[in-house]
C-alpha cells in the first residue's frame, strides 16, 4: 500500500536494531476514550519488550495497565528528508515482581526525570512494524497551488 | 500532578510557538480498535489547526476522517535531558473545498514524500497541552539496583 511513496517497509530485526539506537519514544494509548501520547525514555529488554520507568501514580501507569498500547520511536533528517519510524504494539503491564524490577534496574539507563514510587512498565513486542523514508526528490509533495 | 518530576506545564501560546519550530509530528489515532501512530510533516494554519498532506487513499486519511485524534510533536536533548512536547487534540477532517485546498497548497511546505491523490487533513486545535522537561540532576531516575 506504500508503492511509489518513498517509504520502504522494515522487517522486525531492522526495527529492533533501530529502536536500540534512540533513547526516547512515545507511548500511545487511550485515556478517557481519547487518544493520548506521552514521550518517555526507554530501553529494550532482552526479549525486545519496551521498558519504561514511571511513577506508579502517574496518569500513564494508571491508563495503560493491562491495555494494548503502541510505542513509537523515530529519527528523521528534515534537510535530507530521510529517516525511519518504528511502532511496537502490545500489552502494557507493570512489573510487580521485586526480583524482576531489580533486574530491570540494573539493565537500563535511569529515567530522565525524577520518579516517585517508580515502577517499570513493559510493553510486549507483539507486533513490530517500521518504515524508512528514503531520500525523495525536491518538490515531491503537494505542488504549490497553481 | 507533576510536582517534583522535573516538568513544567506549558500554556497554549507557548505550545503553539514551539510547534511552529519543528517540521515533524505524529498523528495518534485508532485503527481497527488498536492505538496507531504515524509520523508526518506538518504546518500550522492561521487558526492554529495542524495541517497534514497525505494521500486520500492512505490508511491514515481513511482512519481519522471525522474522528478526534491527537497530534504530538517534541524536541529533546538527550545529553542535557531537556526538551518539550506538545499535544494537540481535536477532530480531524479532510479539506474538501478546492479553494481552501489551494490556499493550503500555498501556505505550507510540501510533503516530504510523494503523494498521489493528495488531500489536506486539518486537525482542529481544540485542546493544546504541553510540558517542558527542565534539566534534571544526574541519577534522578530509578537507582541502579543495589
Amino acid at each position: 500500500m506504500h508503492r511509489n511513496d518513498g517509504f520502504r517497509e522494515l522487517d522486525r530485526p531492522e526495527c529492533l536494531r533501530l529502536l536500540a539506537l534512540v533513547p526516547l519514544g512515545r507511548v500511545v494509548y487511550t485515556e478517557n476514550a481519547l487518544p493520548a501520547v506521552l514521550p518517555v525514555n526507554f530501553f529494550l529488554d532482552h526479549d525486545d519488550a519496551v521498558v519504561v520507568y514511571t511513577s506508579a501514580l502517574s496518569r500513564l501507569a494508571r491508563a495503560v495497565e493491562g491495555s494494548v498500547v503502541a510505542f513509537e520511536a523515530d529519527s528523521f533528517d528534515a534537510a535530507a528528508r530521510t529517516g525511519w519510524s518504528v511502532v511496537v504494539t502490545g500489552r502494557a503491564a507493570q512489573v510487580s515482581d521485586p526480583a524482576e524490577a531489580a533486574r530491570l534496574g540494573r539493565s537500563g539507563p535511569p529515567s530522565w526525570a525524577p520518579v516517585e514510587d517508580g515502577v517499570f512498565l513493559r510493553i510486549e513486542p507483539e507486533l513490530v512494524t517500521g518504515r524508512m523514508l528514503q531520500g525523495v526528490r525536491a518538490g515531491a509533495g503537494h505542488p504549490a497551488a497553481t
